[in-house]
Order: structure tokens, then C-alpha cells, then sequence
């Protein structure tokens, strides 16, 4: 699958570090091989559906912006994108998904066996791929971003139900599922292009607002977004009882009388529509355009952390693509 | 929980190293720390289950054989354990299984979605610690075990069903589920205790013999134990369909019309029960003699890989140590 299938503008915006990209890809590919026959079509499963790659292209970005991209950014741009397989890998099970980009997921096609074993596999060749470096960084930054990815996986799954959950824990719970790993990403490329301590934590912090930006508008997608641009459901966290930003906000505006109106309905399975019309419609208005605010908010900030980048070009690409990922539509 | 509860003479026969195995089950406390309060049940939980704890036994065993346990060791015993801990949650899960060491599994307790992302977490948290070490040889050596370890299992669960499996793809299957992990302990405590390649090797060697005989062990008691003592539903490999030592020898001492009867039965739920009387009884017990000689033999090669150990007390132990994972009759 290329990229240029599924994202035209981002393949255009990725155009100078295309050949790097490349360079990624062939480094997995020659990392996703079989050591026997049975093993042959669930890895090739993995190899096809590679995504849009946007942390590998974040990696390149920021290694250009710091000095100039090195060999070792291939490897850590490669561990990044497996790690980003193996969680995938994981969440379609625990979610029940049935498809993901046009392929069957890993658990339909085989099992709920293969599925957890191959996820796990994936991640022991990471960590493994990532002591071909010659120190350890990479290997301790993405252990570390996984462990956080893992804890606030739990911690977002514990919390399924909690109708009062608050911001600063709704942010704690999206900063380790999706942003640690945008965040080491930002680290890993400038360190490895050499850049100084100061400004390897400012890609990271870079890295960390993109990525919750991201969750953020993906949670904001899932409750207004448009289901045939989205090619799947939306409405689950609603439906399921996962308490999200737009939520929070629907939440907080209410009076108390239709606060417990929305409490009685969140997470019951009931469809998102019932917030669009009758006594929430008006509130819920406010409280996406509040969220699409508090987005556009932290993209700016997530640029802001930019300004110390040495290389204009590389930092102009590095802002286009946090904008996309902030400002995604499906 | 002690360990004295769980295994009196193993206790004995690992008095000498007691204190290190002790410094190990401090540093995995200290490792096991919650981030969050909704956290802090789960890790509670599997602090709690911590095992015999043979492989930390045998990297201690091994270092002293080679020179002398140095604080190294404590971290490759503690990462060792942290892997196992880690395929323990996901198999429970993977088994439905309902307890483990008197305690209901995780996704008992909780549910699926804190099974996989705790296995998950604790692998994450294992190749982290072993960043602490000032080289990668630690991470590198365990992160190959555990792609070896999820290889097996993957192969294993996609083999289910399969009459005919021969004994060469058997082999590397418990190779790679049980026995990898040994090997990579036995590799590892050489190493750090200042081994050379030669004897590195050897002890890795008996590691993976000695792992590979607690597999074939293991398989046996499934078939032919007994379910009081083992505290467990015996039985489940031969109505799951899985292909195990004794039930291959079985199967090829057959003549056809006796084997098609059997692999009409095989996978199928059928109790053990049916190959204990009737026309497979006689086979049967010449099956399990066979296994009982290959385990011994396995178990023999294991301890002559300890030859080259230079410490005669430790080597001594580790012999104790490997006849004991290879005898148990639960």
C-alpha cells in the first residue's frame, strides 16, 4: 500500500524526506521476516498495513531540522513504527475492530491468540532492533514511552464508566496513550542529529502537544465526525462510557439537572445522536466549538516549541505536518 | 507469598543464594510502582504472584559457577523474571485460565484489556531496567529470547490441531516457548560473571537443554499426572489438539488403523481418560516410558554442558537445580 493512496497532501508535504521514508520501509521490511513457514502470512499481514507513517516522517523532520538526518534515524524512525504496529495490533482485539485500512484485522483473520502474540513479538523486535545502536538511548526513551503508552492505556480502560472524570486526568490518560510516543520521537530525532539538551526537550515537547493534539481531535472526530469519511463507527466513546474532551466540556456547561440527564445516558450504548437534537444540542455546539478552540490552541503551542529549530525548511514541513495531524477530518 | 510455601526443597537446595535471590525480589519491588492509584491493584497483583523464581535461581547459580555473582546479575535475574511475568499474564489469558498460584488471573480479576496492556507494561518495564546496565547485552540477548519465546507460541497455537506434527518442529516449538528464556538466563550469567565466549555457551547450552526437558516434563504431566496434585484440569493438550513428546511417540508406535482412530479423537474434547483403558493402553504406557527416558536424557545432556563450570559447589547446585525442573510431578 503506498502512501500516496491514502494521503495525496501528505505525500506532497513529505516529498523532500521521500527517499528517507523509503529508507524506513526497506529497513522493516527486512526486519518483518519469517523464520518459518507458518509464521510467513502474519507477518506479511504486518508489513501491509503499514499507515501514513507520520511519526517516522516526524523523526526525519526534526533530525533535519537539528543538522541533518544520520544513519541512526532510520532505526529509531523503524523501532518508532513498530511500536505503533505492536499497540495497534493490541487495541484492534481489545476493541473488537473488524477492519483496519481495508485489511482484516489480525484477530478476524486468525485469532485472539495470534493477535496478542504477534503484538507481543512485534514489540520484543523493536526492542530488539533498537540495540543495534551503539548506546542505549533509543532503547531506553522507547521502553519508556511504551511503558507510558501501556499505563495509560490501563488507565484509560479503568476509567471506562467514570462520568466525572476530570481534565488534567482525561489529559494524563491521552499524553501516554498516543502523545509519549510522538514525544520520544521528537527526543530521539534530535538527539541523534546531535542537537544539544535544550533543544532535543523542546522536539519533545513539540512532539508530546502534536500528539495530544491528535488524540484530541481523533476523540473530537469520534463524537461529530462524519462516519462515511471515517469509514467506521463513531460514537463509541459516548456509547461505551469513555469520557473525552468534548465530553468534558458538554459536561461541565450543563445545570445540574442536565448534568444527571447525561449522566443516566453516557456509556448505556446509546447512539451520539441523542446529543445532537433536544435539550444537549445547543450546549454540545458550544462544547465542540470549545474543543476545536482548545486544539487549535495546543497546535500553536506544539509550533511555538519550534522556534529553536536551526532549519527553516525543516521546521516550516515540521509545522505543515503538526497541522495535519491536528486537523485531520476523518 | 514465600517461597518455602510453594517449594520446601528447592528452598533448601538454593540456601546458599538466598540472600541474592532476596536482593532481586527488592529490586523487582521497587521496579513494580505504580504511577496512579488505578493502577496500584494490578501491580499489587502481580507482585503477588511471583513463582519458584528458578530462572533468577539459575543466572545466580551460573554467576557464581563462573567467577562470582556481581550487581549485574541482580538486574539480568529481576529482567529474566519480569519477561516470564509478562508471557504468564498473556498465556492465562490466551489459556482462560482461571487462577494462577491460588490467585484469579488478571483477566479474571479485571477483564482482557488488563491482561493484554499489563503483559504489555511489564515487558515495556523489562527491557527498560535492563537499560540500566552500562552495555546492551542484556537487552539485546533478552529482547531476541522474547521474539524467540512469542515466535514459538505463535507457532505452537497455529500448529493446534495438527496430527501430524513431527518431533524436529515440536522440538523447536518448546524450544522457542520455554526454552529460549533459559538459554538467554544461562548466557547471560556467564557473561556478566566475566565468562568467555567458550564457557558462555556452554552454560547457554544447558540452559536451553534443561528448559527444553521442563517443557517435555510439563507436556507429560498434562498427559499422565495427576490433577489433585497439580491443582490443575490435566488432559487439555490431547483435547486441544495440541501435539505433544509422549503423545507423538504414541501416535508413531500405532499401526494405521489403530493411529486413524486415534487422530479421530485428537483435538476433539475428548477426556484423557480414553487412552488410558482400551486399545491404546499398551502403547500408551510404552509412550510415556519412552518420554521419560528422553526427558532423562535431556536432563543428562543439560548437566554435562556444566562440565566446563570451574566452580564445583555451584555447579553442583545448578545439576540439583536442573534435575529438579526436569522431575517435578506437578
Amino acid at each position: 500500500m503506498t502512501r500516496s493512496a491514502q494521503a495525496p497532501s501528505l505525500t506532497l508535504l513529505l516529498d523532500t524526506i521521500s527517499s528517507d521514508l523509503d529508507r524506513v520501509n526497506a529497513w522493516l521490511d527486512e526486519r518483518y521476516q519469517p523464520d518459518h513457514p507458518r509464521l510467513a502470512p502474519l507477518i506479511e499481514h504486518v508489513r501491509g498495513f503499514r499507515g501514513k507513517q507520520v511519526r517516522a516522517a516526524q523523526v526525519m523532520l526534526v533530525a533535519q531540522g537539528c543538522g541533518g538526518i544520520r544513519p541512526e534515524h532510520t532505526v529509531v524512525a523503524g523501532v518508532v513504527e513498530m511500536i505503533h504496529a505492536a499497540t495497534l495490533v493490541h487495541d484492534d482485539l481489545l476493541d473488537g475492530a473488524a477492519e483496519r485500512r481495508g485489511m482484516d484485522c489480525v484477530h478476524r483473520r486468525w485469532d485472539a491468540h495470534s493477535s496478542v502474540l504477534l503484538g507481543d513479538w512485534i514489540y520484543a523486535q523493536a526492542f530488539l532492533q533498537a540495540t543495534e545502536l551503539s548506546d542505549n538511548l533509543c532503547s531506553r526513551e522507547l521502553a519508556r514511552a511504551t511503558a507510558r503508552v501501556c499505563r495509560g492505556e490501563i488507565r484509560q480502560n479503568l476509567s471506562a464508566g467514570d462520568f466525572d472524570l476530570d481534565e488534567a486526568e482525561y489529559l494524563d490518560q491521552i499524553d501516554g496513550k498516543t502523545a509519549a510516543l510522538f514525544e520520544a520521537a521528537g527526543r530521539l530525532g534530535a538527539a541523534y542529529a546531535g542537537a544539544d539538551l535544550e533543544l532535543r526537550e523542546r522536539c519533545a515537547r513539540h512532539g508530546l502537544l502534536a500528539g495530544r493534539a491528535f488524540q484530541m481531535q481523533d476523540d473530537l472526530l469520534d463524537l461529530v465526525g462524519d462516519e462515511d469519511r471515517a469509514r467506521k463507527s463513531l460514537g463509541t466513546d459516548w456509547a461505551n462510557g469513555k469520557m473525552t474532551l468534548p465530553l468534558i466540556r458538554l459536561r461541565d456547561a450543563l445545570d445540574e439537572e442536565q448534568r444527571e440527564a447525561l449522566r443516566a445516558q453516557f456509556g448505556t450504548g446509546a447512539p451520539r445522536e441523542v446529543l445532537f437534537d433536544g435539550p444537549f444540542a445547543e450546549a454540545l455546539e458550544d462544547a465542540v466549538a470549545r474543543s476545536r478552540a482548545e486544539i487549535a490552541e495546543t497546535l500553536e503551542q506544539s509550533c511555538q516549541a519550534l522556534e529553536a529549530l536551526p532549519e527553516a525548511g525543516p521546521r516550516q514541513q515540521l509545522i505543515d505536518l503538526t497541522r495535519f495531524l491536528g486537523s485531520r477530518t476523518r
